[in-house]
């Protein structure tokens, strides 16, 4: 039985993604390859020129965005709000990356509005599970003082810490805190994991025990060895981890931040790694990026904190994984399965989703 | 139903074991508590004085030995080696650690004929596990350029390579090897591990591939990003890994040793580190140990070598994990389980085994 039924990949692929150059190839492969989409143009210069042409064919259109090209993307090819949405050009917008941020999606509200939306949520969540027990051995193998006994050529064995048996709290338990708990578990760390909505089950099937409200919250606060903070941005998770927070922490805990940095006091969080409230800390995210030069954060000691640039999800195929998972959804276009990873952007969305992973 | 078996906990216990201070009151808790042995004598100045009366008072006796002290307190406690085995004092030896060097039984075969002797072995494998797994962290999250990033105050992201979907070959495949294949396996690699012996099964319940035999082990040794050099002690595995190994290896790869020095010309490593034949190095075991501070490997920069000084087994809690490790075998004594962790030294074994691990 062949079906009469439009596939997505008729439609035309317009991609405005700044592509790491050596991937290129390989993601125009991967969009267009048997079985992918038969027409895909990159945005080279600005959409005006790149686009004009899928623009004025009058062919459905699939936007694949990632970073600051999205904005102009979107307003260019989404322009014919007025028509009724069955008639309107794109079809699709999938982002790369999970978070919207830099789409500056509330001044697009009419151009996205009806137009399905997905994005790239739990595409990169091991990556960032990497990440999370890398900055865990970091601290607890001294990485500072191995590398300081090599360089003054000094024989100098030390204790390490194990992780094994060690608390980790998660707050803001979605995809990446469950790949996290995943790999946690197995080290033998007892993991907790912090949800808004009370949980369907006590213990998960990643053997993490998740629970919800502030009372639990904060118990995790006051006893996790490591607090690993992935709570989406918004305005109402603004500064959560604040000098309050910090002193509810025991001095001996491990606070990581892979989330948002808004999410963090950072003038706080140095006070507390100076005075010792808490031990260390591994950021990758800030208040605002790049980190400024004068951050006190830059002086703060390698043993006290792991700073990486925004970075803990950028590994080496990251783009081609971005694109993959693209393509993996792709394949779902239409189908019900599709419908539970698409959403719509309307003001009230804008201003809760910051960020969905 | 009481026993009117004679329990191993109404032997007198003699400790030869440089404990570390703070735990030292924690380990006598351990041996000593209820359940645990009536008799503790710990050696603290020399075996002639501390066990004299242990030794003349005609009860049998266990001797819990570690690192250097345990060649006197074997030699002064087992020196009745005249006597018919069952009429001995000495009735069993627990070494703390996996390797047995360091009680030069080469010298003391007479004393130990006949006695009952088992290890650490399996006790510590999570520790080691963990090291593997920081090893391979440090190279592929390229800490070094993290550390100089801070240092700089510059914000410098760069990509990442993930550990999932890279291989591991494990060369020395037996309890670390297998608490490392069950982690790795977690994050997504693909794991191979290298015996002696045929395998009873092609993949083992941690999900690694389990081969033998010298051309499967120059395959792996050819196409692992990761090489885990396990291989126990002794004559035949002395350099095993030289010029010749490394140049087999990907440029890309990176050796992790964590078992054996003299399993390594360093020589050989050095150059191959150098000269860019292969990528890094973990090395936490070397030929002669302290290594000289003369020693070049002292000089490879951070991004190739990862050095730490036989301390990857070193954790807080070690010394009362080998105590309660200790305490497990002790309560085995007698039985069928017990039997299948002890063993006799014999000159053949002393010359094949230097370590059991």
């Amino acid at each position: 039985m062949t079906s009469s039924m439009e596939s997505v990949f008729d439609y035309t692929l317009c991609i405005a993604f700044d592509v790491p150059k050596p991937f290129a190839e390989e993601i125009i492969k991967t969009v267009s390859g048997p079985g992918g989409f038969k027409r895909v143009v990159i945005l080279k210069t600005v959409p005006e020129e790149d686009f004009k042409e899928a623009k004025q064919s009058g062919e459905p259109l699939v936007i694949l965005v990632a970073r600051s090209l999205g904005h102009g993307a979107i307003k260019y090819l989404c322009d014919d709000y007025h028509l009724p949405k069955e008639k309107r050009r794109v079809r699709w917008i999938h982002s790369v990356s999970s978070g919207l941020d830099s789409y500056k999606l509330h001044d697009l509200l009419e151009e996205v509005k009806d137009i399905p939306f997905t994005n790239g949520r739990g595409c990169y969540s091991s990556i960032l599970a990497e990440h999370v027990m890398y900055s865990m051995l970091y601290f607890y193998r001294q990485t500072w003082r191995s590398l300081a006994s090599r360089a003054a050529h000094k024989w100098d064995p030390f204790n390490m810490v194990e992780l094994r048996g060690r608390k980790v709290g998660i707050i803001g338990y979605g995809d990446i805190g469950q790949a996290t708990a995943r790999l946690a578990t197995v080290f033998g760390m007892e993991v907790t994991g912090v949800r808004r909505s009370a949980p369907s089950e006590k213990v998960d099937k990643y053997g993490a025990l998740v629970v919800s409200g502030d009372a639990e919250r904060d118990r995790v606060i006051r006893e996790s060895d490591f607090l690993v903070n992935i709570i989406p941005g918004g305005e109402r998770a603004k500064q959560f981890f604040n000098r309050e927070r910090f002193a509810m922490m025991k001095p001996s805990a491990i606070y990581i931040n892979i989330g948002r940095g808004t999410t963090t006091n950072e003038e706080d969080l140095v006070r507390a790694l100076r005075d010792g409230v808490i031990r260390g800390a591994a950021v990758d995210v800030f208040e605002q990026e790049p980190l400024s030069s004068a951050s006190p954060l830059w002086d703060i000691s390698d043993d006290k904190i792991l700073l990486t640039c925004h970075s803990a999800f950028m590994t080496s195929d990251f783009a081609l994984r971005g694109v993959e998972c693209f393509m993996s959804r792709a394949r779902l276009f239409g189908s019900e399965a599709f419908a539970s990873y698409a959403f719509l952007v309307d003001e009230n969305f804008a201003s809760q989703h910051s960020c969905l992973s």
